[in-house]
């Protein structure tokens, strides 16, 4: 007997890895209900939402009653609950490991150095330090994880398309476009909007709005 | 026909994420071959490492021609590859989760906090402050992951009990044991150890060693 799941994301997408969540999610028309958490309005330090989450982040995934943190456990774990195409989070060891290698590498490398350089007014000296660090990190996607496929894992998009270019897409908040002068980046892009389709428009919309008011004001 | 596996493993053993793939591989009896590559000496920067890791780091695992760096990653492969109880990484996608929700926060909390008071020799002021963020990842240790349950991800060890036990040892070689007024992470360390046996000693000798020439020092 097939039971009715209930499935809840809570979400802001002005944050990096809810936009991922977000994009399985639409592009692979999963059913769900977005509770949207305004962490700008401090809406994620509310004693509602620290009863759900203690660590006061988002994304929080509710399916039926298990409650999960962290993006990337909730990005695999829907990918093996919900009968989406396998390419997402592949069983096969081998390409599974490759998957699980560029998500760790990618919390301590693409996540932190597109974060430090997505803020509107900073000290240039630090700004350029942040803008080199991450122009390294961009090198290594680029030599290491693309070198010889047309996604991060293999030769079909993954989780962990998603959470990179949700990070690499958040300086363009401030109308930088960090990838600007590495054309191999721009093609993954591409080839990551065209997979997902509508749903990245759909996880962008308001950091697109953001950024043309931005560029307005210039 | 069954074919001979050939599982190498590039190691330092004063690397915490190098301590946690030798003490799986070992308590399981997975039968492997350690490469050392003593970081100390530069070995991770010669010519022939870094063809095996151009990221210039340990651990790497080659499982036949299996290349595949990131502890995080190599651990899940040896649990999901190989003949090992189930509890090490379930496969029951809620239990797997719990794992895969620890090991993201891992990279980004227990893992730098617990590495940056691992100095021998460090300015009092910049200690504190570590020794502080510390001491708040200890706690959400202990208030979060094992409020309810004697190991991090549940009733038995997995794989990120590994991990987080290997970085909380680190402080050990100057002398300090980070889990001194943390009396339930002190209880559960004694736990991953008996459910590990000998294997932790002989993950943690080097380390030690290097403890009690500090010791003998003060």
């Amino acid at each position: 007997m097939a039971t009715v799941r209930s499935l809840e994301v809570y979400l802001d997408l002005l944050s990096q890895p809810c936009r991922a969540v977000h994009i399985l999610l639409t592009c692979n028309r999963i059913p769900h209900k977005v509770q949207t958490v305004a962490l700008r309005k401090g809406e994620n330090r509310t004693a509602e939402f620290t009863k759900l989450n203690p660590m006061k982040k988002v994304p929080v995934m509710v399916d039926n009653s298990f409650t999960l943190t962290e993006s990337d456990a909730i990005l695999k774990y829907l990918a093996s609950k919900y009968d989406i195409p396998e390419h997402w989070y592949p069983w096969q060891p081998e390409r599974r490991a490759r998957v699980d290698e560029y998500t760790a590498w990618h919390h301590t490398n693409t996540r932190p150095h597109a974060a430090e350089v997505f803020i509107l007014e900073v000290d240039q000296v630090v700004l350029d330090g942040a803008l080199a660090q991450l122009d390294d990190t961009l090198d290594k996607l680029e030599s290491m994880f693309l070198r010889r496929q047309p996604f991060l894992c293999g030769d079909d998009i993954t989780v962990a398309d998603l959470l990179a270019v949700c990070e690499l897409m958040q300086p363009a908040a401030s109308g930088r476009d960090v990838l600007l002068k590495h054309p191999q980046l721009q093609r993954w892009r591409s080839r990551v909007q065209a997979a997902v389709g509508d749903s990245f428009h759909q996880a962008h919309a308001i950091l697109f709005t953001i950024r043309d008011r931005h560029r307005a004001k210039l």
